[in-house]
């Protein structure tokens, strides 16, 4: 394998959360999303429910009132970076472990020393995000297309704030894919083919 | 073949040239690079070398100063205009005319009401952008990171000032590819089956 570990950030409804998965099945490898979840909580002692909210999304999408709230007075340190800490350290155990695809969590910046990292974004159009959600979350009071725009902005003040990289840059990471153009099974096919570099078998 | 039109945006130095050029030959359809230049010569009289400058690149890598320098008074139409529409007129017509490949100048930006385009940006990391284009180019007095610098900080403003996009945003291409890290001939064979659309293939 010419990669071991696999990153995904995605924005949410593209997909990028089962691209992941069908990846880690094609490869034979661990897969870490809700799995961190659960170790965060043994770790910090928190509910599963919290993590999940406060692991990858900024408590506001507005991006100076994150800051503000995160700040307070000098030095303190707030619960969203404790569990920022449990994250990077949990994140670095798993990788050096074994080979993986682990989704979110800023886990490209947390391992950007690392050579052997393959860092993915997966995006998408808002019509193809929108139906999706639906499908699979169905309908909420707000319309899809606000709580796409909510969770990405929050993910993206997140990301900024953790990692002062722009979430969704092409530079930030080595493959970008617009799933709904390029389709999800092409998606996964192209990811491991890069990660067992089968160039010459294509 | 599943996209008719292939627009390849790019770093300076990443190889995306390259790429686009021997994209064209796999699938034997036409190029559009320094043929675009020569053709918006004939098109406005002026010569090649100034349309090669003026036709992507703002004059200042400062957005302020080339907003300021294009908008001069008020309706004012600038040289850059000027060529601006030439070259989006051609690019229409070519694309209208037989599957391409176009390098650059906004393409992915004219076509985008275009549903049969598949849209790629081409970035890579310095170091490797910097041999890249000490090999090709040669040393110079300015070192090879400041040219980068400025030629891709120019290249963003121009983007920015027609399209009113950000350049090397992942959401404004379907597909970015790292060309440092994935390879040259990877990145070809990648925008390749996509165009012929053969995932069952590999």
């Amino acid at each position: 394998m010419k990669f071991k570990i696999i990153t995904i950030s995605r924005e949410f409804g593209s997909g990028g959360r089962s691209i992941g998965k069908m990846v880690a099945e094609k490869l034979g490898i661990a897969y870490y999303d809700n799995e961190l979840v659960t170790q965060i909580a043994e770790k910090s002692g928190f509910d599963e429910t919290f993590i999940k909210e406060c692991g990858e999304y900024a408590s506001s999408p507005n991006r100076f009132l994150f800051n503000l709230n995160n700040w307070g007075t000098s030095y303190s340190y707030t619960i969203s970076d404790h569990l920022y800490v449990i994250q990077e350290n949990l994140i670095k155990e798993l990788a050096e472990k074994s080979p993986c695809v682990i989704v979110g969590r800023c886990a490209d910046y947390i391992l950007k020393d690392r050579k052997d990292c393959l860092n993915i974004f997966i995006h998408a159009d808002m019509e193809f995000r929108a139906n999706r959600i639906v499908n699979l979350y169905g309908e909420r009071e707000d319309s899809p297309e606000k709580r796409l725009a909510d969770k990405d902005k929050r993910r993206k003040t997140y990301y900024k704030y953790y990692t002062n990289h722009t979430w969704g840059v092409a530079e930030n990471y080595h493959l970008c894919l617009n799933s709904g153009v390029i389709g999800i099974d092409n998606c996964v096919d192209i990811i491991t083919d890069l990660v067992l570099d089968k160039k010459e078998n294509i």
